[in-house]
């Protein structure tokens, strides 16, 4: 299975990028209650796999991160969504 | 963060085990697509740590093996969606 998701903080970072049309670095960092170091390098790896696109604007003291969803981080979170919410419906 | 939902197999296990009262080891199996040797050491974790009971009956040949979910399994699978229902839930 598609190892992105294994990882609770990269499946927590895809869940509220896509409840959102972008997203401030500190705002996940914050939010996931991780260190920068931890949630940098799983960003990276969810932008290497083009679910994700992250974007730095130079501020005139330091640098502002934008992280947005991208399609496929979207449908593939999606989908996940959508197998745990099938499979934990009460059946009997 | 738990280390139980640092696994896609796992959280699965769980969320199919929350939906039932109880399940047959080859039910899992089949529905997972995964390995014997895979699907075990995903459920002996799942045991040491209190999530899940396994219990197995003696049949004339061989054993049927039966995996229920117990209450701290409930509580924390139920948490973790909660989590990702409420993060992705757009709010732009």
């Amino acid at each position: 299975m598609d190892s992105i998701f294994n990882s609770e903080v990269r499946v927590k970072i895809l869940a509220l990028l896509y409840g959102m049309e972008y997203c401030e670095y500190n705002y996940l960092l914050k939010k996931l209650n991780t260190t920068h170091g931890n949630l940098w390098s799983h960003l990276k790896k969810l932008e290497k796999e083009d679910y994700i696109e992250i974007k730095k604007y130079p501020l005139k003291k330091g640098v502002r991160t934008i992280i947005k969803i991208k399609n496929k981080g979207a449908e593939k979170f999606r989908e996940y969504l959508n197998d745990l919410m099938e499979f934990s419906k009460k059946k009997v």
